[in-house]
């Protein structure tokens, strides 16, 4: 039997501020990457967030961001290993607070941004966040893109990971995403979105941009929150992946 | 056999800025309540002194402030108990993410500046505060004035409490501290200060200002980490609390 | 002929989060009071305010507010008046700069949220705010509660002021507003609404709470940007105010 | 007669934190960069810096940031040249506030930091700070590495600019200082650094780490304000420049 998780970012509103679908998209995901106050998010909009995502039965993760509340997270920082790991801790840390104070349980941790996208690239930067993680508890799952140095930086230092796949985003052939800034960035056909992630979950395989087959793993599949058609999509995805025999399911649940 | 906890606020510095002589003051006190990046600190000061307070066998606490940097945690700020309440869970969260990564154990919790001197008077803030803590961790010790709402919060609650008393401040007939805006706020001299200290724990009595004693309850004495005079005074309470047979020990080793 | 002025907060989106119906609403004002940064808003949602009201001949003014952007300038802060002339003249100075940028002309300062309110109760709170205003350029206009200490401190300098009146805002017979805490605290009939505008303006008078008539000044009146009914109402007093043979025109102009 | 223009950087302390030993050091320099806010610095800084550098006649400049003021405006980021003109805009406004409120003149922008470092390698980044500081006033003299992107895009754009050089730092045949992270970057010898500034001024030339002499225009020296000698440093340079027949006046100054 086929498995995947769904995650999507959530808790990114901010004070005054709304951003995203979040209730509504809870009832499709199976994982819920919980901004914490870094680039987004805060401790009212982190309370609100777990609480939520433990009435609809949804796991919960860390999604520690760069500290650019001003650029989303969004813009490269030349920060240290050890401020990756200093500001992994703080957050994880943050959110663990209100996961506890909760009564629930912190699954797993997502970098957000500008960071998972550098330390997806950088073995010294995914080994201080990896080393982060494991020592505030060695049980949590570090998601990341799949096949990348942050996955392997998990797997080096004893953490379970998450390989994580996109359904809207097209991919080159070295396993990387095609980059926002090219035209073919983006899947904006649903079922071509979707029956990427299916070929990913069932074949281990995705077609690039340069029109060869490559091998990935999809052990979860990102969604967007935010946006026009995000409930939309979420709804369909997950009704597609039923039918196509994929099980969703939480990437920690047994 | 008499007893007494010594806390110090702690790891107050913030990115290029230092403040306190943390290490050396360390070598003098019992409980070290850390700053958790909201009026002071931040990850990597967190982290760093989480690591010094461990080397020493210190016991750490977690010291919550205001959200607000530039006036250090003390400048009132009308906040509901809800918002006091998150706030709280965040920041022990976040000092609880470094002592759980550096193996370490978190005693106690402390508010800091503007919201310990709101939550001694108001109990709707203390309930708050309280609550957030016991949720955290039930067997975290609440630190607060002695004999305000704040350390009655915690008591209702079911958290271990401890009294707080000052070393350079006078009282008032009410228990209150005399405000610093006030000619005789503080005690400068040495002796007198560790005499009132010694009297609290021996007598449980501090003279006020309005020239009569009034019973007081001394389970941990406040001494400040700067000033020009912070070292001295460390060494000198700590050897004096000594000589009058006065066990210094932090307030949750038994 | 009577005449009125109509602003409105404007340019508090912040980075990645939108609020309010800026460019639509600017069709419908004669001022507009745009955040500067600390409460809301910031260089880049400045820069594009200030472009926006120039080009649709909106007069611009500064609308400083606490550094308090998680509680969005809403909640009192217990500053010193050196703190408010401070936080004052760096943020009408910051705008300053975007509005000189642009070849425009500031016309006046609005404090934001619990700033202004703070502000009409403290003649001390005001005088540093008229203060600031004033040595950072003697031409601005100072828009105040009507009739408050803010109003009252920018006259006693030298300032030009603008008393503001609400259209939705019931009023007290000391002419404060009633609370918002209060159940009738709002005017929900647009049309009530508009007609206590109207009044206010020809006959210099609002009926209270209290169920009796007191005398008000209406210089300028403020509508807001956002919440479903914003445009709605931005274009129905406009249209109204016409009707009743009352000029609307930006309080700066001759 | 030679000339050159002494600048440091000032009011980098913050809320309850000091840095630099400004009051002493401004009797030893003839130019203020006087940071904004962002990096370090703050409303009360700055107006309290304004007003000591006006005092002792010392001509004034902003310094705007990175909005970073954990990592004191140090850490690359990744900003968009669009972004960077609204963070100096907005930077020089607020500084332009308080020099206006003070009754003096602002002379000069230096962009602080990794702003500055980024500035001098991006031709694109260095026109949207300048033009930033041309729109603001044109009148205003834009400070840069001597012969950098910076430099070059303020002439181009019309604005007057200072080639600044550096006392206690080291170059590269290109021009370019010596990496921080490379042993001989530091000139730690005061009469050697002394010596290197006056053959700059006078002969404009600079022996570079690859032994060889490069062209070197020095319009402004750069001196330090915190660390144990920066005081006695500035001592010295203003002394021995006065040896040697160098005048040393604001960059602005007639």
């Amino acid at each position: 039997m086929y498995r995947v998780d769904i995650n999507c970012d959530m808790g990114e509103s901010f004070g005054a501020y709304r951003m995203g679908e979040d209730e509504a998209i809870l009832s499709f995901i199976t994982s819920a990457n919980i901004a914490c106050g870094f680039h987004a998010g805060g401790p009212a909009v982190m309370r609100r967030t777990v609480n939520m995502a433990l009435e609809k039965g949804v796991a919960m993760g860390a999604h520690p961001g760069l500290p650019d509340l001003e650029g989303f997270g969004r813009r490269n920082m030349d920060i240290t290993p050890q401020e990756a790991y200093d500001m992994v801790v703080y957050q994880v840390g943050a959110l663990y607070g209100f996961v506890k104070a909760s009564g629930g349980q912190l699954q797993h941790v997502k970098p957000h941004g500008a960071l998972y996208n550098m330390a997806a690239k950088s073995s010294a930067l995914s080994e201080a966040i990896a080393e982060a993680v494991y020592k505030v508890d060695p049980e949590l799952i570090l998601f990341g893109l799949s096949g990348s140095e942050l996955v392997k930086a998990g797997q080096r230092i004893g953490l379970r990971t998450a390989n994580e796949v996109f359904a809207d985003r097209t991919y080159q052939a070295d396993g990387t995403l095609t980059s926002r800034r090219e035209p073919n960035a983006l899947i904006t056909d649903t079922e071509e979105a979707v029956g990427q992630v299916i070929r990913m979950v069932k074949e281990k395989k995705v077609h690039t941009m340069q029109k060869q087959d490559i091998n990935i793993q999809a052990d979860t599949v990102c969604i967007h929150g935010d946006g026009a058609h995000a409930l939309e999509f979420a709804r369909t995805i997950r009704e597609l992946l039923g039918q196509a025999d994929v099980s969703v399911r939480a990437i920690g649940e047994k």
